[in-house]
């Protein structure tokens, strides 16, 4: 199933997408039928309690950036107050002078869960969809710590759905297009550490909720954005995240 | 107000403490009249969407460890699923050999907000309390970047309760005790920016939202706690955090 979560009526709710429709779950709104997509504001996908990211995850891109690929994932957090959905503004902050895209899949976490196993991982994921880690280029450089130049509001754009149906994630095409122009390009075969791997070894840390997000790396590629642009990431099978780039 | 969030007859309420009584501010649990507190099993203070860090905030601190002085906050950030209450205990992880405790002055957010000013600032909190910043210091110097470090489970000892009647919070003793002895001893006066200014500096990166938590960074004095050990946060006029560390 492909999971939104819209706006109509006064009423915030999760609808299923088929094509240009949207089949509502929520049950008042559900003798309504179905509503055509156009007719709905999207909200962001979840309101997690935390969104946890991986900081090098592609070996073409370590290889790209001439890094040692670390034994252990590098993680570090964005807030919910980053969320974004298909279609909403990315806001280039007054603060920095270089935004960079950075495509990524994006793993939904659906049960509770503390040091899950990597077998058992399957069962605590609600689905996938594909996430823009957007980060101040310069202010990640500047402060060392990355949590700035990533945090800011609009940084995770997260569409346009949730994926539920999945099988395989191991060998999906990721691209980020710019302005109609392929930026990056990598598939998720190449990743150092597997999704379900990424959940085991942040589980061992943290306690997981219904809603987190885990953004699992970006490939080869990543470049700066700039006002006027549009970005799309694309993911195979998981559709494509939208989103223009606007001046604060 | 002295406030705290507690669980009684199946049912999470805020109350206010007074010495030993806590009053419900809950309608249904009002009528019962005041509570004893050590009846009450205590929560934690808040289930905030973020908590936000500084690196470096106390003059000292930075001199003690031959640090220039920032000319930014360097921030980061502990997931909320590593509050833990007063009297809760820090679980000491198996995946780190040196867990280091850091006493910290807690701002408590009330109102949503972005971009705002110093000078409006104490009308966007809602109260303050004592932290403990917990720290996996050999993962910290192992990462880089510093969010495995502090987001273990139980690693934001927050407490003992929220102080809502707050004017100068400007030269404040801050304290950390561990078994007995005073370990960290600062004052508000060395910190290199104040509460007020870090909530503007935080709020023009992101949005802030009721019950967010700011962690104003940790006096000189830092080091390390073994299983076994009770550590104190002690906070002129806001009391004393309590937290035994166990093996996990």
């Amino acid at each position: 199933m492909k999971l939104i979560r819209a706006f109509y009526k006064d009423r915030a709710f999760y609808g299923a997408l088929s094509t240009q429709e949207v089949y509502p779950l929520d049950k008042e709104l559900r003798s309504h039928g179905s509503i055509p997509l156009k007719e709905l504001q999207l909200l962001p996908l979840v309101s997690p309690t935390k969104i946890i990211c991986v900081g090098l995850n592609y070996k073409s891109h370590a290889m790209e950036l001439n890094m040692e690929i670390p034994d252990e994932p590098v993680i570090f957090l964005k807030p919910p107050s980053s969320i974004i959905s298909t279609g909403e503004n990315i806001v280039y902050p007054k603060m920095s002078k270089c935004v960079h895209y950075e495509g990524e899949l994006a793993v939904i976490i659906g049960k509770q869960g503390k040091d899950i196993s990597v077998k058992d991982a399957p069962d605590y994921i609600f689905g996938f969809s594909c996430a823009n880690d957007v980060t101040a280029r310069d202010l990640q450089k500047k402060d060392g710590q990355w949590t700035r130049a990533k945090s800011f509001d609009t940084f995770c754009p997260l569409g346009p759905w949730i994926e539920t149906d999945f099988r395989e994630m191991d060998d999906l095409s990721v691209k980020t297009i710019v302005n109609g122009e392929v930026k990056q390009e990598g598939r998720t075969s190449d990743m150092i550490v597997t999704p379900y791997e990424l959940v085991s070894f942040i589980s061992s840390i943290m306690t997981l909720m219904p809603g987190d997000v885990i953004l699992t790396g970006t490939p080869p590629g990543v470049g700066e954005l700039k006002p006027g642009d549009e970005v799309h990431v694309e993911i195979e099978g998981l559709g494509t995240l939208i989103n223009k780039v606007v001046e604060e």
